[in-house]
């Protein structure tokens, strides 16, 4: 077992093991962002630093089918930034609270070695919270738009290169409204932050599941992380419905393969530990 | 201004300001808790860094007149710790939650250079939260315990010594007990974790209020931080009321001071930036 299943299973018990955890109708989630483990300075702006950490969090909500509200913000940050600074990082936390209707009700700040950013996400359900588990054997599994771009960007910034700001290693692109509309549709979910081989690892072992592939993804497609496109299984009836959604919300949808009795087992690098 | 007061200004709107935001009846609070900013690892076993980053949590909640149920737990860990020192954080996270009633419903885990806590505590309000605002001229100031100890213990640790594990630098003392007793009498409260001149200073000046002191503190009541005693005040009405529940738990009542007209600075040094 690697190091971080060892902790969160030291931790589990059954309201976690979701991006986020049910209370009443309430979803919250937490996510770290930080420096030189997430991103590094050279990398982002300040602006896109803050931005990028709100994102992540969201996805957490929407792949529950909850609609953040609120949020709480540790901020960690060095002594010596100097206040425009401080304003750059403010105006990315503040664009992207307004632009999905949250707001920031509290949190910490101290002063560290370097930016970490740990945000915690209080969210509305919609109706029916849609978790990591309720996926049967032969739902077909999907995900949205189109992996690998994340590993990419991420090995043009480590080879000196850059990215341009709407790259979706600087910037994710989430799919809320696409996801909300196909929740009720849908079996389980989750959002692809480790890669889809890893994330696939942990949907099906957690639903006791194999899967049959419908096509061979590549390496990029399998291992890329920070995607925070959607993974979801659904009932071959609601196919049809999941297609007329993702055509009118312009999502690609990849039907990708079927869960099936047997066991799917990760093979490439962990990325935590 | 300082930087820490900038980045909270910087936020700040209607439901901040507080040790903890209200929602409805919940109560959401979140601290960190850093290697190198709040501890150091020579000077606390992992399962003491784990049950002080709870308890420092926990306190805020209580200073809101909240009960916390949940927590979000967010680890920071280095890639070096061994199974065995996983288990002893696990256990002080595991022992604190069991004993103030609180699930851990979820989180993040990540690997970094040293262990940085992000917890999120979330809480049930009794009856009515308290706030930081509130406070009239006329009311008394008052707070619990002996104000001190924290700093004292901080410069024995800084000079190569130890504490003891119920040294209240180790391991706050909270007061849940005594105060969720004595919360429907009082106007205003605030945990004392920037020492209570700091405190003081923001209590004061949130409520427009200076204070006339009935004692002179010393240094170390004044500038100790961490102490995670509780800073409040209440009309002189209640006095008598509060003295016999503060007897009941045994918690040492300080009345130092009326809340009257003017101001009160803050002069000592700042914790933070």
């Amino acid at each position: 077992m690697n190091k971080e299943d060892f902790i969160i299973k030291a931790f589990l018990n059954k309201k976690n093991g979701d991006d986020g955890a049910i209370i009443d109708d309430w979803c919250f989630s937490k996510d770290l962002f930080f420096e030189n483990v997430h991103f590094k300075r050279e990398w982002f702006s300040l602006e896109q630093i803050a931005t990028k950490a709100m994102l992540v969090n969201i996805s957490d909500a929407i792949s529950m089918n909850a609609v953040p509200k609120y949020a709480l913000l540790g901020l960690a940050l060095p002594k010596n930034l100097s206040e425009n600074e401080i304003k750059a990082l403010q105006k990315g936390f503040l664009k992207t609270a307004r632009k999905f209707n949250i707001k920031i009700i509290g949190g910490d700040t101290i002063s560290n070695d370097k930016i970490d950013i740990s945000l915690t996400i209080i969210s509305k359900i919609n109706d029916k919270a849609v978790f990591r588990k309720g996926l049967k054997k032969g739902h077909l599994l999907a995900y949205t738009g189109k992996l690998g771009r994340s590993l990419k960007g991420l090995e043009i910034l480590q080879n000196g290169g850059t990215l341009k700001p709407n790259h979706v290693f600087i910037k994710p692109k989430l799919r809320a409204s696409f996801f909300y509309e196909i929740a009720p549709l849908i079996s389980c979910a989750m959002d692809i932050s480790d890669g889809l081989s890893k994330d696939l690892s942990r949907l099906l072992a957690l639903n006791k599941c194999g899967i049959s592939w419908f096509k061979k993804l590549d390496d990029y497609a399998l291992y890329s992380g920070e995607e925070y496109e959607i993974l979801f299984a659904f009932d071959e009836k609601e196919r049809q419905n999941i297609e007329i959604i993702a055509k009118k919300h312009g999502v690609k949808l990849n039907i990708f393969g079927k869960a099936v009795k047997g066991k799917y087992e990760f093979r490439g690098r962990e990325h935590h530990f």
